[in-house]
């Protein structure tokens, strides 16, 4: 800490913030600023003018008052998992951290939900509900980090997203602190109020460029006890989608997620882990049913009926589900162990997802004859994580050909993880000029002088 | 239609307007205008400049184009079924009526659903679904009547919110035109799609104030064949929030609706129906369970294991169920018979609505000793629907004091109706002058000279 109050007192804004919210809590040495500056995948980041992490949201108000009064851009930051460049500084901005807002209210058991700060990371969120009977609809990889506020922030998504939703669909109400420091509150919860606009859904998603969320009420789902999870060989993409469309109607599916054979054996090599099936299928779907009473009858009866599945596991009991589930969560940590991948999160529309997997591994041979293409995804929403190695790390044409062929395949170029800085070049690929004046306005309206997250979402105006 | 074409060529505006749509299409005609005048209640609505109605997308464009070039303000209209005068003119303004955008789309199956016009009522969209096997997450009695672009609009609710969401939870995309003409499209119809600000789910519920929606794609679900009702006996609310509380784990839970024994009484009396239970019970609870396979099994198990239950009966056959339902739905029109009623849609928390309940009959009855408060609703989504009949229609005091003891409550004044104009005096009961201010500024942004529908949702500035 040697030098951080001397430093405080050379930058007027660090002095104001430190009298606001305390000295402790405002870093200015720059061995401490470090791990807000670089993001997740370590692509992303830059140097902050300071990093405040207020206690309140009173403390929010006051420090988005100061910056703006001071005219510092702001960057909002949680549990800094994000994969986007979103959250992490470019050039001196204030990084905002919302960590020390990690109350956990308690459950409101008969309206299902809770409110929590939003610095509460999921996992604290999660094992308070389920001590009440309750739980998330959201569930992500990164739940011991990633925090409510930044969910909401970035419309997280999961993969639970088929049965409930994403993170958009599981706030109540949100209070959230503008850019001149003025509080908006809505935490009554109420599942229906036409009262107005909707401005928790736009806050949602919008990547801390509107306000800065400080409380979330998360509506909350039954907890369900009893788990059936199936790995299904199939032919191919078309043959996995048919199965999909078949299981969907299951009340109880809560999770259809797609790989292929080079990802499982990917995996299989990196985790030693034997073949979940006697033959090998050139795809995999894997599906997870929960409910309160045992669904394994019910998914296996539909799988079945299902003449596309070439071969099946089904895992009811914990270990054997775990078991199944690793096949496909081992997937990110396996292709990172091979190189550095480009990550591209993107969603198609079911009818043409199978087109476009058939196209896109081609499109990146013709690029680079080195490169491996390991598609894996959420194949209930049309989400895939087209991930590349070979090319090098910066090497933009790759991008450019999957996101290009994602638009042309009518799909979205960024699915659950957001635009942050790393797609705003695309960005015109699906939205009309019209559209993004539309966007534009909106920012114009709750953040005049650009002071929120400047860089993220929206190309710079002109 | 005699008079039309002369009065077209008097007003430079109608003159612009059949150029482009069409003379047939623009009426000037007061006898041609009345039924766009005035609102389902016959409380709302005014005289109209003109009714248009444009037959595409770029026909909208072109009208909103014309108003704004002449300054004319423009109400939007779907079906004209709206309870809170949002929908038709005050004083002079352009109709702007969607009904000729009644294109239904062909059902995306794999995709699990459908783009259609603004226009398009939700029955002919239902029926569309049905036939393909899937159905609408959205059902509500005006469903041949109420347009899908007007359902959006206002974020109806209905019966199934408590499974599905609301409207705004079927909405995968829009297209709408904003004040300027300009075209915002959005249909690809992808579930995740993090690529920017939400605005469709900005303009769902918005009311007509921010852009006329023209196309929408809509959310299908699982079409479920097998259903059951239960019509449960109760000594009281909180008896009937328990027992909604213990079979909300069940996913085929698709309804859960509160009623009271006097309105069932008004019900019986008015419709000639027999008495549903042995015994008669203060409060009853209506719930629908809904599946691929009869779920008749499972809802009996957890309503015998509520010991909060006095008296039941379950139907499973289509005349049994709507038998039950009819004690439920036949509420409307019971009421409607017994006198002109104030109709005030309310959302409560859940953990206080028993408490409101008990409060809001001896409210009423001190401010009016002859009143009579008659309450049902969607008990799952604490909505409840407050109809008082005694007091004259135009009597605002009943209004003012159901409306604030929502509010002392920590409920929602606008619930599955919206605000309109209906509840605009009393949007600062539950808005702060902080929220209402950032609604302003994305009105402003939208549409800043405050052409559409101009005195619904927010009060006039200053």
């Amino acid at each position: 800490m040697a030098g951080t109050a001397a430093e405080v007192t050379e930058d007027p804004l660090a002095a104001r913030l430190a009298a606001t919210v305390g000295e402790a809590h405002v870093l200015t040495d720059p061995d401490l600023r470090a791990q807000y500056e670089i993001d997740w995948t370590r692509r992303f980041g830059g140097p902050s003018r300071l990093v405040v992490l207020p206690g309140t949201t009173d403390e929010v108000a006051a420090v988005l008052r100061a910056c703006a009064e001071a005219g510092a851009a702001v960057v909002p930051q949680g549990g800094n998992t994000g994969l986007v460049g979103g959250g992490v500084p470019r050039d001196g901005e204030v990084v905002l951290s919302l960590r020390r807002l990690d109350e956990v209210g308690t459950v409101d058991e008969l309206g299902a939900q809770i409110v929590v700060g939003a610095g509460a990371t999921l996992a604290a969120v999660q094992q308070t509900a389920r001590a009440a009977g309750l739980d998330v609809g959201v569930d992500l990889a990164s739940r011991d980090s990633a925090t409510v506020g930044g969910m909401v922030a970035t419309n997280a998504g999961g993969t639970h997203v088929l049965r409930y939703g994403g993170m958009r669909g599981q706030v109540l109400g949100v209070e959230a602190v503008l850019a001149d420091g003025s509080v908006v509150s809505r935490l009554g919860g109420l599942g229906k109020d036409n009262t107005g606009y909707d401005l928790p859904g736009l806050l949602a998603g919008s990547e801390g460029t509107l306000a800065v969320i400080t409380r979330v009420c998360v509506r909350l789902v039954p907890l369900l006890p009893a788990r059936a999870v199936a790995l299904l060989g199939v032919p191919d993409t078309a043959a996995a989608l048919r199965v999909f469309a078949a299981l969907r109607p299951l009340p109880s599916l809560s999770a259809a997620e797609l790989m292929y054979a080079d990802g499982l054996a990917l995996v299989r090599a990196h985790a030693d882990l034997g073949p979940p099936l006697e033959d090998e299928w050139p795809a995999y779907l894997l599906v997870e049913c929960a409910a309160g009473t045992d669904p394994t009858e019910e998914l296996g009866a539909a799988v079945i009926a299902c003449p596309d599945v070439g071969d099946g596991a089904v895992a009811t009991d914990a270990s054997g589900r775990e078991r199944l589930w690793a096949y496909r969560e081992r997937h990110t940590e396996a292709i990172s162990a091979a190189g550095v991948p480009h990550k591209l999160d993107v969603t198609l529309p079911l009818s043409r997802l199978a087109g476009f997997v058939d196209e896109v591994r081609g499109r990146l041979v013709e690029l680079d004859p080195g490169a491996t293409c390991v598609l894996f995804g959420h194949v209930g929403d049309g989400n895939l994580h087209v991930n590349v190695l070979g090319p090098a790390p910066d090497d933009d044409r790759v991008d450019d050909a999957v996101l290009r062929l994602v638009a042309h395949y009518g799909g979205s170029i960024s699915s659950e993880h957001g635009i942050g800085v790393a797609k705003l070049r695309w960005l015109a690929l699906t939205r009309s000029p019209e559209d993004i004046a539309a966007m534009r306005a909106v920012k114009q309206a709750f953040d005049p002088d650009g002071l929120l997250n400047p860089g993220a979402v929206l190309p710079p105006p002109g």
